[in-house]
């Protein structure tokens, strides 16, 4: 069992303008999947890609806009999200605040998967 | 790919003032895992137990306290959690807000695991 706040996990740039921590995964010996929480600055984005694994993801504050294919969803804090396998997607901050949210992956292999580690 | 606030979910009640929101799982076709939505009450709480799934936790507001073999942490805003498989855990609702957090549980054969829904 482990509690932390997230701001005292070591943070990782995972894009220009985007940072990830890993708040809950292989270090806390979690056996399925990882919860990393995501803050990305006002115009910054995660890259548009897809890959075989699913993203949960919950928005903690600020707004943003979730690309798809072509569709653009905007997103603010209480909502949640599912991009399933294989689904193209970018989350994009927007507005004056940070976009924080919490994103979800399983693990692969009994690790995070993707690289860059924005994935 | 699916876009939901979380107050747009049904409500189950999980607990004697506790409500759960299943966000993302089945219902949405994610493969490995389900994000949850729960408000416990302050003097509330889910039960002291374990089971062999593990919780990932986020709180997002109010105050709480987990309760696990001989010991309470308290809870705040933007802290994370990891409870281990089989170790005994209650979250407790304390203070005037409702506490409200975020767990997640891997699927155990394609569902939800646990009876009741709080697991």
């Amino acid at each position: 069992m482990k509690v932390q706040n997230y701001r005292q996990v070591q943070t990782i740039n995972a894009a220009p303008g985007v940072t990830m921590r890993v708040v809950a995964g292989p270090a806390e010996k979690a056996p399925t999947f990882v919860m990393r929480v995501f803050e990305i600055q006002s115009g910054s984005s995660t890259p548009f890609h897809a890959h075989p694994w699913e993203h949960e993801v919950f928005v903690l504050a600020g707004k943003g806009i979730l690309k798809s294919d072509g569709k653009e969803t905007p997103l603010m804090e209480d909502d949640a999200v599912v991009v399933l396998p294989n689904e193209k997607h970018s989350f994009l901050g927007i507005g004056k605040d940070v976009f924080r949210l919490i994103c979800v992956v399983p693990l692969v292999n009994g690790k995070m998967p993707g690289t860059p580690a924005t994935d």
